[in-house]
């Protein structure tokens, strides 16, 4: 349910009004809206009687809201969500480009990709440092001392670094890194989520391999609800009946979450399609579709990397399609 | 099976080898390439010695086909395949613009609509005559008495017409259709292919709901195995666990059609999504991902559509993702 | 909507009610119901006045049917339909066990194989005569000399026939086939719905590789709708993301339909694995859902089979599976 | 990699090949067949030459297994694995009914469903005190206590007891539940499944919503790989395009996982459907496709159930089922 105030509403009125709501065991969300505030009510709003609140002299208007998820939903917080890391921004004028390998595979290896990709004009690094194996035998990442080389490419380049975090037993070694990578498979993993929600780090938040947009919403929602809300949603592809790409990219899940969500919304092409040669296109297809960043995966020698070598682009590819991306939101921004 | 041969090849030569290969019943299909000219070989070519082909003079190489798919493997034919309709074209340069009602509902209405999507830059008019409805409660199309309007409106604007055949018994009523639909649900009904294989007529074969890209190809193949080669290929959107949106378009069918295949692409985004609020924005991911048309229900009151009315837009929405898709289009030729 | 008439209605009541419905364009379907007189109206009943009706003498109870399949739903129709064929019945009490190759490949091959089934325990022989191939180039069926050939099979063994129709204008080679079946792929051929719901002939309509429950019984409603009441459903798996069989058996269609619908349910285990070690099993699972009958694809020489091979299984353990489907069925009929 | 030794082989021998291979860093599973001895080979095996190990004197065969999973390979270990349970077990000849209601909600309610399915037939108590919940703000579990609870129903009843385990850090809560389940969600939380294979409590892995008869596979083999072999894999049903049913049952998952795999499987009919009045039916077919046990969702008032109230069958309804196990069961043993 949102209550839209009217302009400078009678203090004592809003007053009354909030502990009556908060005496009902409701929470209350304020949000500046562009010419109003709005309070955005979690909780059972069931027993709330809306006549009771439209009647009254600081409300414009009272809406129950449908949809299960609150927080994240746009008609709560009607302005776009930037969630600022370091230097940059993810949702605001600068698209993210997120950029880097798989996986951490050595202190050579990621200082030289970061700084490729840095030239190339990347706004933030990427690399795994616990690897989420389909196979228990299948290299599982550097660990803890991944982060570590993570955090010497951040300090050699100046690019904030995103990780992947696969269990809650690991948060500890995040303290450094600037954002956290919920993978698609941990979409679910709400003992996880529920805990981010009590950080104060951006989290990148996959969508899970069959998971439903309402699905991916409902596991921000579990962050925010925490208290956290620095959440960025990122469609990765999902899982179908197609097998000539690895995932089907879904398109649509960036205007459909961007009109449901205030939340910034990223593409990861590499895993969509599964194929580095696609990787451009797809690129191309999302920031003409209004995705806020994207998340590339890039290797200087992918024929040698330790894990998705087939979906890694080198880093001359990745400067192409950095200066393709400002050629084109230069052209997107001029469209009727 | 494919034969590069030298250039300029000795032409007793290349008829001996012609023969032989008519001998093992194997149709030959040559297309000049860039610098030389390709044997496309269809038949049983197990029994070809490749050795024995490689050994000759005239021949450069010798390759065999995977593929299930032959004369519309780009592999048969490396250029892209430009098709004339009337004074435009699918394929080439002009990026085709298809627009109009899901059905033709009166000589009003359509008439109205062509000229609305004429001035705004469409290069063909779709109407349905003939609806494929899942209740056959609903109406089902003016039928022949429709096709007449979609020429009446052909006359009056000169636009050339592309429109729905649902089955062999009515193709005598598309003499004068300039371009005939196959429609997702007959993706695979053969008879139906095998015998516009037989017309020299353009075909928009639309893919099935639940199709592979091969089984889309493979359907394409039935029709040029016939005879026709003008075949235009068209994402609609595919069945998926998703319901935010009718059907979920797989932009990633872009690249990998024109990668695999020959053949033209377009995009139909408003079946894909089933939302007019977001046939602008998958419009653009399209032309980006490098489509070579698009086709869009466009309807001057879609709350009075006998179908699908919540998918269709307004004439001036597609005035301006006309305009729009130029300006992004003259960008994306400039990319590098 | 429909209407349950209370026990001997008083004729004139009726016969004015009647009228009154025809004159608003509305179809009646009556139907005996184990102890009343069940109305079903087919037909614009947004503007029937429910409590109108409710207030006649006749009339027990009046009931909008949500679901937009009328004739094909058991609220109109309360008894389970049996289909009788020939000898046999699809249905009822007996079982019906459908089994035959393929494809129809020689006159001794179908001769061979509808006498070991018959002898096995099979009531109905199947046989492709029109193949529907993906590929152009695969064997597309013996066509209208298929037709003759399992006539000639019927009349050696008495077993009546089922085989395929793949488009309207075959269907003249159909006149003495007993049972036509309608594809997968044409499940959806909206015309050749219509043509076969003015036949007199059971049709066995298969449910599409990504047909809802829903549009399956609404392609059963084109069907009845056009007079043709003796429709079979055949549930054969859906197309999922799995590949370790050729399609996903959906075995919750059994119930599922059985409620929805009062057209029989039989299963076809031999398209939906792929694999013939697997059918045995299927078919179990299948029996003890409650089918009303299977149709398994056998062979006698499965490695030698035109088309299907790999999912074929031998006369002797089709034997062994008919059997083994009699006890079963004793069993579960002593079920609580 | 599998090694099958001849009968009696000699020890020295042996010894010899048990340290080369274990010089190679390669894990020898030794499994003792029916008449041989099996020694199932994980690690890189790449390089071991299988000519050298084919000559040996006490070697019958060498193959490669082309899957990934070893450990829960049948080739490995080609007997069915029964895990004992306290006084029943899972995969033998018990077959195994596990009941009870979704969420343990009070003392006096599970004790309650407890003592009602114990006198029905179940073998197994379950009951989610951790509950896996899509919303935030939906009830998430009694916790700690919810298990104390189900101990004390133990205590009364007798019956062992599964209840799912949401992440690593509630894992001491645990100690004396008798099977631990992983939920769907969890199916890829490899750390997870990683700390669990360091137990030897049993497992219940619950199939993922989407994922492949591999992936499961996969991640029981991480389980397996840690040293726990009690492993039991429950389909759920997946998620497909079809909406009649919650979840679509894999009913193929039966045969296909036992012809893979020697770990029992079971079924839960009432998420598959997610619909109680069709959980006796899906029973029956998991039964009659050979399934090692059931997992049905019983209270005694659905209709006040704090979770999946809809899919809950009562205690009555779980008797008949019970009962029906028992009589489909004696026939299947009958079958040939």
């Amino acid at each position: 349910m949102i209550i839209v105030l009217k302009e400078n509403p009678e203090q004592q009125q809003l007053k009354n009004l909030e502990e009556w709501l908060k005496g009902m065991n409701i929470e209350i969300h304020p949000t500046e809206g562009i010419h109003s505030t709005i309070l955005g009510l979690v909780g059972d709003t069931t027993r709330v009687d809306i006549d009771l609140i439209q009647a009254l002299d600081i409300v414009e208007s009272v809406k129950r809201i449908q949809e299960p998820y609150k927080s994240v939903n746009r008609k709560f917080h009607p302005l776009d969500t930037v969630i600022t890391v370091e230097n940059t921004s993810i949702g605001g004028d600068i698209f993210a480009k997120i950029a880097g390998p798989c996986s951490v595979e050595s202190e050579e290896q990621i200082i030289a990709i970061a700084e490729e990709v840095k030239a190339a004009g990347a706004t933030i690094l990427r690399g795994g440092a616990f690897k989420p194996r389909t196979s228990p035998y299948a290299f599982q990442g550097m660990g803890g001392e991944g982060i570590d080389l993570l955090l010497k490419a951040k300090k050699a380049t100046g690019l904030p670094i995103v990780t992947e975090v696969m269990d809650l037993s690991q948060l500890d070694l995040f303290a450094d890194v600037d954002v956290i990578q919920v993978g698609a498979r941990n979409m679910q993993n709400f003992q996880l989520l529920k805990e981010l929600g009590k950080s104060d780090k951006p989290i990148l938040l996959k969508r899970g391999l069959s998971a439903t947009i309402s699905e991916l919403l409902m596991s921000a929602e579990y962050i925010m609800a925490g208290g956290n809300e620095k959440v960025i949603l990122c469609e990765r592809g999902i899982r179908t009946f197609e097998t000539a790409t690895r995932n089907t990219l879904d398109i649509s899940a960036i205007p459909v979450l961007k009109e449901l969500s205030h939340l910034p919304v990223v593409i990861d092409p590499s895993h969509s399609a599964g194929i580095a040669r696609f990787v451009p296109t797809l690129t191309m297809a999302a920031v003409a579709a209004g995705a806020d960043g994207i998340m590339i995966e890039v290797h200087n020698d992918p024929s040698k990397a330790l894990c998705d070598g087939p979906q890694s682009i080198k880093p001359d590819a990745f400067k192409t399609i950095s200066e393709n991306i400002d050629t084109l939101r230069a052209t997107i921004k001029e469209l009727k």
